[in-house]
């Protein structure tokens, strides 16, 4: 077996520097990056147009012979799903159903230019749904008089709802747009996965309560704001008596049948060529059966009603439903976007090609931009969908233009077949499609084993979105989310270091029996970077761990100082070659000094004494100044990525003040990038040099037992060659003294 | 000059830990701190019962002879600045004069007995009383009726104003007080300097635009929400022709005048044995002056007015206004703590004694909510104030309670003196006094030459202060500050490193040229923590570093495996001793798997394959698999300070990726915390294994080249004793291969 064998030079930054020139490398400035990002030439300017229409990218690949009969098996699969989908997620937009089938045709038609993802299917996606829902309520209520708009006036309460959904999806999208055009699409980033787990699983339950008056048969008026959803609840229970059984027994056997036919799908999914399209069988059956039977006059069921024929006029978004919405718009443009985004990159990995962020965002923008101008609402993808796309067998966002005209079809033709169809049949499928949002919970318990605070952010964020509702819920799991990752270094587990006998490794000197700790020498790690939120717990750990306090020492010192200065003017003190000889045998008073705080501060000045003073010996007074065994402190800043200005200020007094009371302080291990930041800020003077800074822990060592040989005995044995087992320290006792003799001065 | 020489065995954390024993350390769980921190004795009751009534503490220690007469020369002092400042800033609450003079008593004299700083003067404090204001204009406006809460019937506009503004400090004491009882004061931490400091720039620059109707002597009505500053602003252009020119004259005086005494104080400072309190001189001249020319009618100003003998009734808080303003007493809690706690610290370390932050939270929510039930407002502490306290000698609180009894012999005997006093007045002494507030300005050159973030944070949180109001723009500030943190570690610039030839040092290798890497191996060092925000960008930056897409190799060569499978069952591919005969010359076509993508990523199975398939050799058929020249991978995990859920995850994947493409991966200098949360995370499986991890990088590279001779002929050099200049390693051809000779395969 070999050894790790190692000769060299003891190295301090400084000295490496010297041996081992660096290659000066420009960086560039914001500047640079910024003309370097607006520079035009013909390439650049090919690439960047072929990076806005990826339609030309893969149309020159499409392999028209083996995937275009995949695609248009997928599209007609996905289009019926998207007929259904349509319009079952407009109910929880509080819209009449058709309008979910303009969702699943615009913005599909322009995605097809402009997405860069090849699987995802574009279209209604329930959670931006329902967030669009709780504005249109919040807007044009069921049981009050809309809000005071402008362009309200001579349009019928549904074509005021729709207004309002297509102008917010407007904004959404110019929002979205605008990230995509500065290129902010890494904000998606903050939306973990823990926190996108959490709040789809509050939305699955808000899904769910707004479906329960569909699959009840009620009329329950459509309540937003802050817990709006134990507000929808009650008023459910309310009427609870009035039920319409007839719509509950279709919703019980569609969502039996969907669930039982879902779960075979799943377990035969490699026997069966495409999964059994359970829900558009299940919802013809009932299309027939409720025509057949005339259910809507004889049951009194609600049915989906007039599909008018065709599409209507491009209409114009309103300014003032604009300002109105401006807060609720935002969280849906980056809801939309990062679900797609995050459905998107499952496929990009499986299917190994690329996806790009910022293009996704300008294709979503402008998909529903053109969309909400032709009245159908904020666009984003369905899992379950894309699902369908993929899984019979989609290769291109063909597929996806093929669905959209199988529901154009259905739009301009045949939508008269779904008139009778049941409402309660759309929320039945609705609910039996949320449970895998709903089986998220299942990660909880997972969770809180392996990481609290993640579980913490899992739970809040679904917390707060069940409660306050999704758009403050998501800024609340948001916050959580940040604090939790300043939690995670704001309390770091600080430790004192010390060597493992015969090696240059350095463990945390609780957790190892055998280790070697010189007297007069402490090593301390910092395990986490410094910034406003820690820098005084890494302090106040620092102190502790030091055994006393720097400032009050240094303080004690200069008082000291005062004293004896008073006492040789007086002549009470002096200097004979024996040592000092002290008149005044009483403990000199300490006088409190009105106006000399700040000067205590300052270094001890002994320039103008002619007495010597060593503060590790005896004092000539009767003054208490603690005593401090410590000669050097090494910090192990290997851990150490980021250091903030609170950091640095920090640092750098906690620094003086320990190198003001004669401690040699080292700094090892420290990450370049930070040693070239603490030049540039001017962290160096005279009293804090750059020569305190070592390349390992190791190297400080070996320099700091150079300097003070009275430390440890067998110093030559450490610096020499040695293997691991033979050598034996013989400072055990000094260790138990040094752990234990020095007593604690203060401990904050 | 020492050498640094080691030699000893190479240490995988297994073989470390085989070798040197750790000694057990109970860890305390979540309930042992729960059920220690609630143990109860007689002990912790006797210092539970100290800690919540520090008096006791003080009192104990009190020198009576040195300390009685500092005390109430700093009382008298800061009792006739309070007077002024109580009439002052109640101005900014939109409240009659006199109740300033209210929140200038109670609360003292409860922080008497609770508080743990001996040196700040408890009462008004201008920003929390302006956050106060916009709350009271909002809920009874100037110009228009009140909102409609039941308490407010036959009450004055005045009265209601105070019940809201005692009623919002009530609450912000109850929140202070929870606060304190829960132990939470460390959120103030948070507040970082950056943010305090852009947010009372911005406090001031509110308070001076609510103080130009005084000084101008207009009538502006009181305007809250986003925006109001400039709504302000434009009203008063708008009045600017009905200013009342003798108020702008007294104001002009009186700010130069004490402008300029207060700058001469500044300077004389160490000579003068207290400062010149020019602004009560100021003000006691200014209401003779009123008094003697009779300025309210003769002029038309504005002046206190009468101002009533005495204490009123204390009055309970109302619980709709609680409702209405819970939103708004969360920051004012926050701000008013987080301002005397700093102010508190930085007496508390001049004068070396200790103070509790939970225990202040106490002491400020008794505080308030004694106060607010007498009518008072949320009391803070004002910096002026509370230099006056300290610089005129003030040692203990007894000094506070003086000012407070101050203070109430103007209330209850001599108030009447004041009432001729101008606003304006007051308005010139607030404005003058913002002076330390506004120059803060000049700390964004510095902050921008320092540090980009630190600086966006300054101006973040002062533009959304101005503009959106100081609850909503200290919101804003708290986001920005923690985005700002998460960015520091969101994009960590990341580096390849190689050795510094003939020492166990490893340094970028962009950054010196002496460096040697041995062939087919890659060391990467990660400079900041992973989770969710970075996990992704590291393994982008990972698969740039290592010049090919381990996933993407894997799946090829499964897809080669699968052709020479076919081809040997069609029997086009036999074996020779000589090599592989393949009948087939043409390239044979990839066929896509329609059902089989997830075979692909499994690892490549050769054991049932009658030949020997060698990677890095020849294939025997003509599919494109990428060459992979990479053997070794070592992740420098020392900087990697924590990781969350999500960075699990994505670091097996990647982990898995490359060991399934038969590359070693290796992790060096991983936390030892980190390393349990990896075996208690249920990280390590068959694939990937705890026998990864090395203490050091020199161990994992001479572990290396001791499996992988081929890779270095000079393998000896490094593994034996070696000085630094000597040796000189024969690879650079090797090198210049390495670093050019590897086509780069994707890179995202």
């Amino acid at each position: 077996m070999a050894e790790y064998v190692v000769a060299r030079n003891i190295y301090s930054e400084d000295r490496f520097n010297a041996d081992y020139e660096k290659i000066y490398r420009q960086r560039k400035t914001l500047l640079n990056h910024v003309t370097d990002y607006f520079r035009c030439n013909s390439r650049r300017a090919r690439s960047a147009a072929l990076s806005l229409l990826p339609i030309i990218g893969w149309m020159k690949i499409y392999r028209v012979k083996e995937w275009l009969l995949s695609d248009i098996v997928s599209g007609v699969s996905t289009g019926l799903v998207a007929v259904l989908q349509g319009l079952a997620y407009c109910l929880l937009a509080s819209l009449p159903p058709w309008y979910g089938l303009f969702s699943a045709f615009f913005p599909v038609v322009i995605y097809f230019f402009l997405g860069t993802s090849r699987h995802i299917s574009v279209g209604p996606f329930p959670v931006l749904c329902l967030m669009i829902g709780s504005v249109v309520t919040r807007i044009v209520p069921d049981d009050a008089p809309p809000m005071n708009i402008t362009g309200f006036e001579g349009l019928t309460q549904d074509q005021q709802r729709v207004l309002v959904a297509s102008s917010i999806s407007f904004l959404a999208g110019i929002m979205q747009l605008a990230m995509g055009i500065f290129q902010v699409g890494f904000v998606v980033m903050y939306l973990s996965d823990t926190l996108v787990s959490g709040f789809t699983t509050a939305a699955a339950v808000h899904i769910l309560v707004s479906q329960l008056k569909f699959v009840l048969g009620l009329t329950v008026p459509g309540i937003s704001g802050p817990l709006a959803l134990i507000k929808t609840l009650e008023v459910i229970f309310n009427k609870i008596g009035s039920t319409n059984v007839c719509d509950v027994v279709i919703s019980l056997v569609i969502m039996v049948v969907v669930f039982i036919v879902k779960e075979l799908n799943d377990r035969f999914k490699s026997k069966l060529p495409v999964p059994i399209p359970i829900e558009v069988i299940m919802t013809v059956i009932a299309c027939g059966v409720s025509y057949a039977f005339d259910f809507k006059t004889k049951y009194g069921i609600g049915v989906v009603g007039v599909i008018p024929k065709g599409y209507e006029a491009p209409v114009a978004p309103n300014l003032e439903i604009f300002q109105e919405t401006a807060v609720d718009a935002f969280p849906m443009a980056i809801v939309g976007f990062a679900v797609a985004f995050s459905v998107a990159k499952v496929y990009s990995v499986k299917h190994d090609y690329i996806i790009d962020g910022n293009q996704e965002l300008i294709a979503f923008g402008v998909s529903n931009i053109f969309g909400a101008s032709f009245k159908s609402f904020a666009a984003s993808t369905a899992l379950s969908r894309s699902a369908v796309q993929e899984s019979t067998g989609g290769k291109t966002q063909v597929a996806g233009l093929l669905s959209a005209i199988i529901v154009m079809v259905v739009t301009v033709a045949i939508g008269f077949l779904l008139e009778p169809l049941p409402k309660s049949v759309l929320g039945a499928v609705v609910i039996v499609n949320l449970k895998g949002m709903l089986m998220q919970v299942r990660e909880v318990p997972y969770l809180w084993r392996r990481d609290k605070p993640d579980c913490v952010v899992w739970v809040g964020t679904c917390v707060a979105s069940i409660l306050l509702g999704l758009d403050l819920g998501l800024g609340v799991g948001l916050g959580i989310e940040l604090i939790s990752v300043v939690l995670r270094t704001q309390f770091p587990r600080c430790s004192v270091l010390a060597n493992i006998k015969g090696t240059d490794i350095y463990k945390d000197k609780k957790d190892y029996l055998d280790t070697f700790e010189p007297e007069g020498m402490k090593i301390f790690r910092i395990p986490a970077p410094l910034f406003f939120a820690n820098i005084d717990f890494f302090r106040n750990k620092l102190v502790e761990a030091l055994g006393f306090n720097p400032l009050r020492v240094l303080r004690k010192r200069n008082k000291a100082l005062r004293v004896i200065r008073r006492m040789l003017k007086k002549g009470e003190l002096t200097c004979t070659p024996k040592g000092y000889l002290n008149m005044c045998p009483e403990p000199y008073k300490e006088v409190d000094g009105e106006d000399s705080v700040e000067e205590l501060d300052l270094p001890t000045d002994l320039k103008d004494l002619p007495i010597q003073v060593d503060w590790r010996g005896e004092l000539p007074v009767n003054v208490n100044v603690p005593p401090v065994d410590l000669h050097s402190l090494v910090l192990d800043f290997a851990a150490v990525s980021f250091l903030d200005v609170s950091a640095l200020k920090g640092l750098k007094t906690a620094l003086k003040e320990l190198i003001r009371i004669e401690v040699e302080v080292y700094i090892v291990a420290c990450d370049p990038y930070i040693l070239e930041k603490l030049h540039s800020c001017g962290f160096f003077d005279d009293e804090v040099t750059p020569s305190i800074f070592f390349l390992t822990l190791h190297d400080a060592m070996l320099n700091i037992l150079e300097r003070h040989p009275e430390s440890n005995q067998c110093k030559t044995n450490l610096s020499k060659i040695m293997t691991t087992a033979t050598v034996h320290h013989p400072n055990s006792s000094i260790r138990s003294r040094d752990r234990n003799g020095m007593e604690p001065e203060t401990r904050f």
